[in-house]
C-alpha cells in the first residue's frame, strides 16, 4: 500500500487549549488512512511584514514554511472573531502565500471545517477563507460544507465527538476530504 | 470652535514606507479641520492570544487599546493580503475587541479606504472589513465607497496625491466621513 | 404627537405562506408605535432588464418604485437560497435602484433579518444584502445582528414568536431599529 | 477524437445586446476545439417561488432544467448589479437547484468571469457567486480570476476582444477552464 499523504492542519486559534484544536484532533482521529494529518503550528509566526523579506526571514516564518511546502493538502479548522478568519490564522496565510511565487499552498487541496461555541459554526469566517483560497489557486472541497456550532458542548474527556450524528459527519467529511484530493491532485 | 474630534487611523500594511501609509497620510492632509486625525501603530501587537488575558496582557496591546479608547472614530486604510484584510489589521480589530465587553470600537463611526497597485482597489477586502465592523458596531460611512486602484502611481515626492481627479475625490471623501461623524455621533 | 414614520418592509421569499412572511409580521406586531410598517409585494416584478427603462416601464416596477419612493427606511427579512439571496429580493433591489439616480433606496436607513430553518440562520444572505446596501448608500442597522435560526418551529398559530427568549429579542430588534433610523434621520 | 463537451453558458444581464453578452461569445470564440459552449437563455424563467413546484411548473423553468442537466459542466458571464449578482442570473441559479434532490448543477464543474465597465470587473458579483456554488457542490476553478474591467471599450465590431493582452488572457482562460473541467471530471 502506498504511503499516506501528507496533509497539514491549520488551527486557527492559538489558545493551547482552544476548542478548534481539540475539534481538528477529533476530526484527525476519523480520517482514513491514505491521510496521514498534522497540526502546524502557527503561534510563533511574527506578524507579516514584507521589509523582513528583504533580509534573513524571522526563523519561525522558514520553518513554517519548509514545513508548509512538503504538505501535499491544507485542512483549515477554524473559529471565527469579529465574523471573520482569526488574526493567527490569517497571519499564516500571509507569511505562507510569500514572497510572490513561492507560495507553500499553490495549486494544493483544500478543505475548510469551521466552529463556534454558539449555533452560527463561524460560517463568516468560513467564507472569508475561501476567497483567499481562491487567490492562492487551492482546489477548495465544496460538499459536505462544515458549520460546527455548539463546540463547547462536542469534544468529550478523551477527546472525541460526543455526539454520535456528528460524530458521524466527521467521518463522511474526512472520507470526502481524501476523496476530493485523490480527484484533484491524484497520486 | 470646538476642539477637533480625535481619529484613529488604522493602516493595514506594517512595511515602514507601505503605500497604504502614504495614502493614509495623503487623505488625512486634506480633512476638514473638525477633525485630528493620528494614525495609531499596530505592528507591535502580539498576535491575539485569548490565554494572555488570564494575566497581565502584553504591553502593546495595553497601550494600543488606552489610545484607541479615546478615540471617537476610526478610520481605515488598507491593501488586500489574499483577497482579504492583512494580518496585522486584522490583529488590531482582534486585540482591540476583547476581551468581551471591553472593545474599544464599540459604537464608533468607521470609515473604509482601501487601496491595491492593480485595478480592484482591494475591494475584498474592504467588504471583509465591513462584516467585521457589523460584529463591531460601528456605524460605517457607506458612501462615497473608497476602492484606490493604480497607489503605486498615485503620490508625489511631496506626500501629495499626484492625480486632480483623485485628490479632488479624497478630499470629498473626509468631508464625507466628517459628516457621517457628526450625523451619527453627534457631539 | 407625530405620525408614525412609513417603513417598508421587503420579504425574500414570495410563497405565499413564507415562514420569513410571518416572521415579517412577528416582528411588525412587536414594532413601537414610532413605526408605521407595511409589506410591500415584490412577487409580481419582472426580471430587471435595463432595455425596458427606454419605453414605458412594466406596471408593476413603477407601483413599486412609487410606493417606496414614500418610504422612510426599509426592513428587509429573508432567507436565504444557496447562501445568497433569494432573486425575488435582488430582483425588488435591482428594480428599485434603477434608472441610475432615481433610487428609491438612496439614503435610506436599513435593518435586516435573516432566518433559516436550519442552525445558520441565513448568515450568507444576510451580508451579502449588506454589501448591496452600502452601494445604495443605506445606513444599515448594525446590533443587535438578527440571524433566526429554527424559523419553522417559531410562530404559533396566532401568528406570534412562541419562544419568549426570540421575542424579547425580536422587541429589542425593533426597538433598536427605530432607534436608528431616527438616529441617522431625524425628524 | 471524442465529442467535445457541452458546456452549458450563463449570461448574468437579460439584456438583448448586454455587454456581458458580448464578451461570453468573445469568450467562446477563443475556446478550444474539446469544449462545445452554448448560452442558454435565462431571460424567460418566471421568478423562483417554491408555490409553484406543487403543481405543472412554469413551461421556461422545465426547458431550462431539461437542458441544464444534459450540460456538463457550467460557465458563468457576469456583470455586477447593486455589489452583487443581477437578479436574473440568481434566478436562474435559484431555478435550477430546486426541487431539493433534482439541481442540474450538482457537481458540475464551473467558471466564473465578471465583468463591468470600470476598473472593478465585478469582483463583487464573482465571489458572490462562488459562495452560492459551494452550495450547489460545484468545483469552480480558482485561477485565473477573471475580472473584466472596462468592458463597454473592450469588443470590436466584429465581436472579438480588441486588446491583444486581453485576448491572450481569454485565450488562456478558457484552455485554463478546459483542463479543470478534464481535472475534476474526467471523461
Amino acid at each position: 500500500m502506498a504511503d499516506p499523504r501528507d496533509i497539514a492542519v491549520l488551527v486557527g486559534s492559538i489558545r493551547r487549549d482552544s476548542l478548534s484544536r481539540k475539534l481538528a484532533r477529533a476530526f484527525i482521529a476519523l480520517a482514513p488512512p491514505t491521510l496521514a494529518l498534522e497540526i502546524v503550528e502557527i503561534a510563533a509566526l511574527p506578524l507579516y511584514n514584507a521589509d523582513l523579506e528583504a533580509a534573513e526571514v524571522p526563523a519561525p516564518w522558514g520553518h513554517f514554511r519548509d514545513r508548509m511546502r512538503r504538505a501535499e493538502a491544507v485542512l483549515f479548522v477554524t473559529p471565527e472573531y469579529n465574523r471573520s478568519v482569526p488574526a493567527p490564522l490569517k497571519n499564516a496565510i500571509d507569511v505562507g502565500s510569500r514572497p510572490s511565487g513561492k507560495s507553500v499552498f499553490l495549486r494544493k487541496p483544500a478543505g475548510i471545517i469551521s466552529c463556534s461555541p454558539g449555533a452560527l459554526g463561524a460560517f463568516g469566517a468560513n467564507h472569508h477563507l475561501r476567497q483567499s483560497l481562491v487567490y492562492l489557486d487551492m482546489a477548495t472541497l465544496q460538499q459536505p460544507e462544515a458549520y460546527i456550532g455548539g463546540v463547547d458542548k462536542l469534544i468529550d474527556a478523551q477527546g472525541a465527538i460526543a455526539n454520535p450524528t456528528t460524530r458521524e459527519f466527521a467521518t463522511k467529511y474526512m472520507a470526502a476530504f481524501a476523496e476530493w484530493i485523490q480527484r484533484v491532485a491524484p497520486r
